[in-house]
């Protein structure tokens, strides 16, 4: 594997669970194969899973870990190619990152959509500049329009709960939020369930839409109760509209709450979400907390997640 | 050992100083105690001693160490069981502890008092909300009522500083400040006195009473210059008032500085302070810059407690 | 080497840069020199090369890494002995600095100049302070006057670049920028090329002429057309006025922007500067991203420059 960013970028997605798998079951099996080789974290947003668990996972195999906090550590970055720098970004992005590229032998990068500018987050304009300028691979901790990690994360999740030999129902279903977010994690969920061997439903009220690329191959299902049917897997994710970018639109939307009730039409459903989650308004304590949830798993697989993406690159590396 | 939040974690006190003070002969004997283990530092406050001694001490013996200084590099925490999060906190401590649990073997956590809340404060609701949800062993890192890694560096201090055969007078004495301070510091140094070896006077004006918990055993002496009689050692620390919860008290107590001359009717004693000091506020440079201080030395044995502490709790997670 | 916080500890300037392009040839060769060792990292200012350099020329060494960011992480500092601490600074840097000299075995320290009170910056007095309480070897990770590690990184690139039996001719233009910056990068630059087999130019507008000893030796040409003729390197950088302290001079000094005519007189002249770097202001991205750019190999030089160093304090510390 030369870069992790995106779907794209794995070539038998089955194996890479089946792998990542084994790690789980044996986490430090390759102790030194990252030794003398160094990653680099850069922030430009907040993170606790996804920080912590890709440093875990390079500790895992290895590998020497630094973090780069910018703004808060580092110098504010310009990202436009051209751009007359005369105003509060200190660095250019095409210097920041040839510099980490000669520190680092892998350099990982988290940077959310603005949702202000509809077109330069759909390009990945932020994600690939730095890459642009990086001449080793990258590894995306969450980028304007996906995040890959959890989605393996989540598939993970999934293979283990699964032992059935009928594909299963997987409902991804919108819920209430009190802020507009990105909608990275739903589009990375559904462009890998679209992949993935199960029955993929979306679920949304009008105008919350995914961009079509991402949704490609998933039924969408404006009812959610209609949704929900004989689903084996819920999961649970709020996003702000694409279409209305980065915006929660009018009406009152509070009934897309997922309680008890609605459940009963599953399968006995599991419960799925990536985290952070704002209890008791995108989803209940009970439901949370109840023992169909997998939010506890899907964060532990983050780790393996992570594991198993940068052993394959350190494999590519030391080829 | 399975947690070190409070004094109530250690069996045997004595032992656990003495094992301290040869860990500190030779730092480095047990450097793969913790190798292939992760100690993850949850800071939700500032911090320099604790947070390079525990570093150290975790470096020391072989543990990878991860750093999470929550609303900086992280998401803002809601402590609140059953809260309906649409506010401002964006992730719930139950989540966010059982995510790093998984991650750690041990995570330490550090969590001021509020000043604010005195219930809240004395249940140790946050650190108590933490451990609620944490699976692996918790050190605190200092909490809303005790410091107990310092109260453990103070006793090492003690121990090395005392060579008599008789008990030595301690004096815990109260001093001014420009800004309301906690009282963990204080709790946690009394209720450690109260169990060790020595005679413990704590000498403040009215009104700063300790919750008595704290202080039981321990002789209360409004008048400082009587306290201070024959004191071997004097422990100088600010702390608001319990009673007037969190407040600084009307009425100026500026002579409760410490000085040269008030110190002529100890015997010679030695001066602690737990750092960071207002210096020429709380306490003289005089005082602090001569040789009967003792504060870097406790400052010193602040790497050593952590570590024996660390060492116990990973003894026992090798069991 | 004890300590190195300017031109003057270094013995043999010619013989260092030597033993650094060794190691930039062999990296881990060292690879336990450091071994249960602690470097810490003390920034009171932003920095991302000498962040990431300086962590990773340790880890090539063995070293323990901890890193301290004074303000966000940690508490402010008071500098000024004998102060009445009643302020917002919460620690002194005499109690801070003799708490990391005992966790530490080097401390490397960043400390930019406050470009309002000259005659403090002059005197170092933040880094000069920070030595006096330390008792461990420090390395200047900039200070208020000098940026050491940068300098050596630049005469190892010059080095590098350079293959003619003649001495360059190296100039050091000053650059246009939209706020005022330190004078350290300049100094130190001049501090070293003046003791370097180079001919050494300086050029500026009138009025930013730098403080007399750090340019001893070096030639002043007010006309930069002038001062280019026949370069063989060409260094841009901006700083603000050292005798109109920290001050942009009023007039427009836009035309001191370089540019690929000016460059025509020079002797196909190699472009450095120390990053980071505003681009289109201080340099056109033509030069900056031109064929004649050392910029990147500055950069990447800034990690052996680190890692020798280390290695010859570590030496130093176990004869």
């Amino acid at each position: 594997m030369k870069n992790f960013t995106a779907l794209s970028d794995v070539t038998n997605i089955d194996e890479l669970v089946q792998e990542a798998l084994k790690l789980k079951a044996n986490p430090l099996s390759f102790p030194s194969l990252g030794e003398g080789k160094t990653i680099g974290l850069v922030f430009l947003n907040p993170s606790l899973r996804t920080r912590m668990s890709t440093q875990k996972a390079a500790m895992n195999l290895g590998l020497n870990v630094m973090v780069l906090n910018v703004n808060q550590e580092s110098w504010a970055w310009e990202f436009e190619d051209g751009a007359i720098m005369n105003g509060t970004k200190v660095e250019h992005v095409k210097d920041a990152t040839a510099v980490l590229s000669q520190y680092c032998d892998i350099v990982g990068i988290r940077c959310f959509s603005s949702l202000e500018n509809r077109e330069e987050d759909e390009s990945e304009f932020v994600l690939n500049q730095f890459m642009k300028y990086c001449t080793v691979p990258v590894v995306s901790l969450e980028s304007a329009t996906r995040h890959p990690l959890q989605s393996l994360a989540d598939l993970m999740t999934l293979t283990e709960a699964w032992n059935q030999p009928h594909k299963p129902k997987v409902v991804l279903t919108w819920a209430p939020h009190v802020k507009p977010l990105p909608q990275a994690v739903a589009n990375s969920f559904s462009e890998w369930m679209c992949k993935a061997q199960v029955d993929f439903v979306i679920t949304h009220p009008e105008g919350y839409e995914l961009q079509s690329s991402f949704s490609q191959g998933a039924i969408i299902e404006y009812n959610q109760q209609k949704a929900l049917q004989d689903a084996d897997f819920v999961y649970v994710k709020n996003w702000s509209s694409y279409h209305d970018y980065g915006k929660i639109l009018s009406g009152n939307h509070d009934h897309w709450l997922l309680n008890e009730t609605k459940m009963k039409v599953t399968q006995n459903a599991k419960i799925m979400h990536c985290l952070p989650v704002r209890r008791n308004v995108e989803l209940s304590d009970a439901l949370l907390d109840g023992k169909n949830s997998l939010i506890q798993q899907q964060a532990g697989n983050r780790l393996f997640a992570a594991q198993i993406v940068l052993k394959s690159i350190l494999e590519g590396l030391n080829q």
